[in-house]
């Protein structure tokens, strides 16, 4: 095993010597995918038994100041660092993607780009595919079959679109095309490479395409429908024939329910010996389309259309299946529980109990109403679990949250003892000696070793690279704080200048969240645009998770209930009270940035209290929650009450002021005195499909009409995410120099006339 | 006849005692008219005799200093001219509409509001409608029956549409709702007040309504189809039938015919006696069609289609039919002459010349082919009237253009005679002691008068509110200059502070003019934005009519023939040059500003030239001449040669480099040294029909691929000219403030510590 591989498998450890503490690493990266769980991951203290689980917890109460280890004294080493650096090769964390093909073996790719397997018992490492080999075919991703004989690679999606110049798949980018070139390099030849492709169909973008769970059992998805393989030569068979494009998805998620539901694009999932699949069906034909604009790339560009409800519009419908995959066929409707068979509903959880048996949440439109219940494959019943409630006990309490179940050993209650299920044991905490604080964790199939990520901003050994380009740079200290509102202490995490110096004033940068329910403080190492205004101009740069924020229990992450945009605002308004009165930040240089829920926060903060604010960014925000997507719109302000069957924009629904509270705080303005001297800055990709460029060009409109000054940067056909480097690199850099411009120091003009 | 009765009726005065002269006022207003007329208008000279005219005679060749009457000694009076101001109703030039009813009576709308007739040989003034029913109804437009009888109102548009939220016209805008309220206010009553609709159709949107030539004759258009009333009580004959929304246009434009080809909607032309109707069937079903997006106003917004033929693509074809209007609905198709029959071609001017013949214009695709042919209305037949060539005799010569023909009167050839061509005389020189030097002229229908609309920057006598309003402010001062190129004297015009101190060094901004054969220099009087900058911000502000400007004859219009982009840039640079060598002009603050063309060659001179500009603004600018439509660019470009049948952005046509040439220069540019330090502001909006928004959005991608910046400034769902006053002051002011903070005095940053 070389040394880089000791990177990604930072220990291989058998359970043991293991003492109970509950101060460990956390779960889940930040992201969309924590906002729209719709409640589920919410209630898995409520289903602990029924599910018999194996308990990685976490806890975020450490508020220590961590410096990193190169910083000698208080003077910093290095040049600052710089938003080219952010891009270079050497800067980029290294994410290997291990996973364990059996008890003893993981798979993982070097930094160097070759695949290799390692046997964690006899330390042997064997080269699977070279980096040459991915070069080659131009390809991203890459799947090793279950046999190890195989492997599929993923092609660019605008490659695999490069011919077709006026249809382009906006909405959805993991559409590519896949190989099956053999397997073991040793062998030195690739001549069973060949594509795969549907039945008489050449050259097939495909939506989806991965292995079973044995041999070369292949599933792929096209045209929304699912065809399968038993092994690489086999012929293909399609096992669903009603998908249509952008109407009826088969094992495939729609625009929501990959958004704002399963947080997927997958919506199938194999039975455990691999001899069923359940999947479902959404049928989108009665929701709404929405049209994404094109503008640039032909002479006549044509918009893009795809289903996609917003609040208090046509729901998809959802019915989930089980096929049986011995050639019969037999297909199986699991249907809901009876309570739930004439209402609006999603299915936001499917998983594999036994080989008969799958546990399925349905949750009500509402989402004030869930259902775990336990369904037959042969009957197609499902049964609601807590049927046996008087069985239920909690595996656990307390202000911080379950993020993920990552295991369940039936043979072997040993690891935490479903019978006794209050003793729990930490299983991380002693094998660093708090080295490490953020971990992700990938148990082995046979539970007797753990592969455990560790993504905490001390610990980079495994990054050697990005280590190594960090030792001649001045990287940014960090501080955790609290801040107390209403009964609730509330993380806050600074990040500032490594030689800060407390005599001088610094400004200040308030950076929000750009999901309700999501986490902005975290151990979490990352490098982004605000370390380096913090390296580079000495900005001190705060966040904060407010009340609705997660991973701090039910009570926090419930208070923005029909409240957003009020009570998540106050508490952004505190922080910044609380720190302008630090001796060292300078209370007229105080900036705002968010994207999205962030831009929707950003865009309040600097309409309503432009006092605090010299200037302020919201990117792709949610100007106006109606626009925005069903699931999480509903979630947080209900559905809503239509008027004469007319949409409208300016009617405050009652109790959901923030719907289109912009609208109302801009009235107030316009009527009063308008911050006109107001330093906003609004950026929107044309295409994204996530928070459309409807709520921008709506904003403007208002901001226009109002009489207050914005600029508004576009990226024409970009979606929510940059997807070009130099996209991306172009709008960091607009960022960075409008807070370098909005913090510089004051001019004093000096008049010039020709007399002089 | 009441005082402000004077103000439009210049002048009312018998032709006598005229005295040859050249120098008197000229025609025609700057603007897309003079543009795209595929060398109809240029054509004058050619069929001087044929058509037997009477010429108003333009020329420019005055270069004196005007100065306001005003203006005392060398201090300003007043106070500065502001944005607002631009936008109060007292700054705005009034224009009555009038028109001759009769040889001796003229209709025209007064400042109040008020429909007048007035009686020029007896004064006698009578009201006709009261700008009360205009409030009433909300009607815009009107138009007086024949018989002066009734009325048509013309409602507003978005109103018609207001129901309708996500169907909107975006393309034009011409469309309303037409009344037929009884004339004659003295009966006050308006019982019979009634919408005028197509038969079974109720509470329509009319695309065209307007009186015939006698009576009430009445014709409108609905749905691309003409409809005829014998008079208002009588049942509506529909003429045509073939009409198709945005695919067959019958007697009104589509989008090319209107913006380029015939430079109106009207597509349709009555004989003099009214018994016959000419019309254009123009048939788009072949053309591409270009989709405006749209982004407000609705839940999920749907863009609008329309046929848009870009360079080199299938343009609409078009067939001339007349129809005879006693009933017998005869129609006959002018047929094209016989060299025209197997080309594509365009039609540019139908005239009537008797009551059964036609006078008709065919424009070959290449526009370098014209034919003026004689059609006979009986049998259809076109022929070449260059047929009596050996009689043809030129009524014009030297560097000025005929803009207009105003009548001809074929019983008294005394005011020019055709017999005697040469002797020409001037009709208006004597009038005024050359206090008027821009005029419109109408003549009335026995000749025997004309009526006089004076622009002149001196005379607004007749605009009493505003020259009132005029006295309190600080009017900048015009200069004319000339700068000779290659033997070419061009039209420089400066606009300067009236206190303009030649000591003093003033920022300089050179405005452009938005199509190319325009006319930038002129004696019309108008107010604009940077009459604003010159007079509250001290900038001298320059036009340059440069080769390719029209009314200086044939030679310097045709100089940019394949040269768009290279010679008119060249001159421009060239004022520049020579304009900075002035004592009183900073050199270091040289700003451009230019829209459409002008947006083209802004764009041109900020990227090729960024040593010689501080800054610049391009609205709407024509990026790339391959995206703008074909009658335009093919006259400019020639027809484009394709390449594997695929449209290549990036690819030089020989000869052709300025089709796509910021592409070019771009590409130099990143390859050596970009100025990133430009500050380029682009203005779009994005459902422009003329200019698309693709332009800004390819504009855009390219600059931030050279890592050149810019700033832009988006109008949501605005087209080519914003259309509310709100949006037109927010652009107004984003460019004032643009070119304000390019111009404002160096700045000497202080540092400013907390040790200070």
């Amino acid at each position: 095993m070389d040394e880089k591989t000791n990177a990604l498998v930072d220990i291989m450890h058998s359970f043991t010597d293991a003492e109970p503490e509950t101060r460990t690493g956390n779960g889940p990266t930040k992201g969309m995918e924590d906002v729209a769980s719709i409640g589920a991951d919410r209630n898995w203290k409520g289903i602990g038994i029924s599910l018999l689980v194996i308990l990685v917890v976490l806890s975020l109460i450490g508020l220590s100041i961590i410096l990193l280890s190169k910083v000698r004294g208080d003077r910093p080493v290095g040049s600052q660092l710089t938003l080219d650096d952010l891009f270079h090769e050497n800067f980029k964390i290294h994410d290997p993607g291990a996973r364990w093909i059996s008890g003893e073996e993981i798979i993982y790719r070097s930094w160097d780009g070759d695949v290799l397997k390692v046997n964690t018992h006899s330390n042997e490492t064997e080269l699977l595919l070279k980096n040459t080999t991915f070069a080659t075919f131009k390809a991203s991703k890459f799947a090793v079959s279950p046999d190890l004989n195989f492997v599929l690679l993923g092609y660019d999606v605008k490659q695999a679109y490069q011919g077709v110049i006026t249809e382009l798949s906006l909405v959805r980018s993991v559409c590519r095309t896949m190989l099956t070139p053999l397997l073991k390099e040793k062998q030195k030849t690739l001549k069973e490479v060949r594509e795969l492709n549907p039945p008489e169909v050449s050259d097939s973008v495909l939506q989806f395409a991965s292995w079973g769970v044995h041999g070369q059992q292949l599933l792929y998805i096209f045209e929304n429908n699912i065809y399968y393989q038993t092994d690489v030569h086999s012929s293909s068979w399609r096992l669903t024939s009603s998908g249509q494009e952008e109407i009826v998805f088969n094992g495939i998620a729609d625009w929501l329910y990959e958004e704002e539901v399963l947080h997927t694009q997958v919506a199938h999932w194999w039975s455990p010996a691999g001899s069923r699949l359940a999947y479902l069906t959404i049928n989108d034909s009665l929701v709404p389309n929405m049209v994404l604009p094109r503008f640039t790339g032909s002479l006549y560009p044509r918009g893009k259309e795809y289903p996609y409800p917003k609040m208090g519009q046509v729901n998809p419908t959802v019915r989930l299946y089980v096929i049986t995959l011995d050639g019969s066929s037999l297909t199986t409707e699991l249907r809901p529980p009876d309570s739930f068979e004439k209402s609006e509903y999603y299915i936001t959880m499917v998983k594999w109990v036994t080989q008969e048996r799958l546990s399925v949440r349905w949750v009500n439109r509402a989402q004030n109403m869930s259902i775990l219940s336990l369904c037959e494959v042969t009957t197609g019943d499902c049964i609601k679990s807590e049927g046996q409630e008087v069985n239920i006990r909690h595996l656990t309490s307390g202000s911080w949250e379950v993020s993920q179940i990552l295991a369940y050993d039936e043979g072997n209650n040993s690891v935490v003892s479903t019978l006794d299920p209050f003793h729990k044991e930490c299983l991380t905490c002693s094998l660093f000696s708090s080295r490490c604080t953020y971990y992700e964790a990938v148990l082995s199939p046979n539970y007797q070793h753990v592969l455990l990520k560790c993504r905490e901003r001390k610990t980079l050994e495994s990054n050697t690279v990005l280590k190594h380009a960090l030792i001649d740079r001045t990287v940014p200290k960090w501080e955790r704080r609290t801040v107390q509102i209403n009964n609730f202490e509330l993380r806050l995490e600074l990040t500032v200048p490594v030689d800060l110096d407390e005599t001088k004033e610094y400004p200040l940068l308030l950076v929000l969240d750009s999901v309700p329910g999501g986490q902005a403080v975290s151990d979490r190492f990352f490098l982004s645009w605000d370390s380096v205004l913090v390296s580079s101009d000495s900005v001190i740069v705060a966040r904060l998770d407010g009340r609705g924020s997660s991973f701090q229990g039910q009570r926090i992450l419930h208070e923005v209930h029909q409240r957003l945009g009020t009570v998540d605002v106050q508490d952004q308004i505190t922080a910044i009270e609380h720190l302008i009165r630090l001796p060292y930040v300078d209370a007229t240089k105080v900036g705002v940035y968010g994207k999205a829920y962030g831009g929707f926060l950003s865009s309040l903060l600097l309409l309503s209290h432009s006092s605090l604010f010299k200037c302020g960014i919201a990117v792709a925000p949610i100007a106006n929650w109606r626009l925005y997507g069903s699931a999480v719109t509903e979630k947080y302000f209900g559905f809503p009450v239509k008027e004469n069957h007319k949409y409208k924009v300016k009617t405050i629904v009652k109790g959901n002021f923030c719907v289109d509270c912009l609208w109302q705080i801009s009235s107030l303005l316009s009527n009063t005195t308008a911050p006109s001297s107001l330093n906003f800055l609004i950026i929107h990709g044309t295409a994204d499909a996530t928070v459309h460029f409807q709520h921008s060009a709506e904003l403007v409109k208002l901001l226009s009409a109002s009489n207050i000054n914005y600029t508004l940067q576009i990226f024409p056909d970009e979606g929510h995410s940059t997807a070009s480097v130099k996209s991306q690199h172009y709008l960091l850099n607009s960022v960075l120099n409008f807070f370098r411009s909005c913090f510089k120091e004051e001019e004093v003009v000096v008049l010039r006339t020709s007399d002089d």
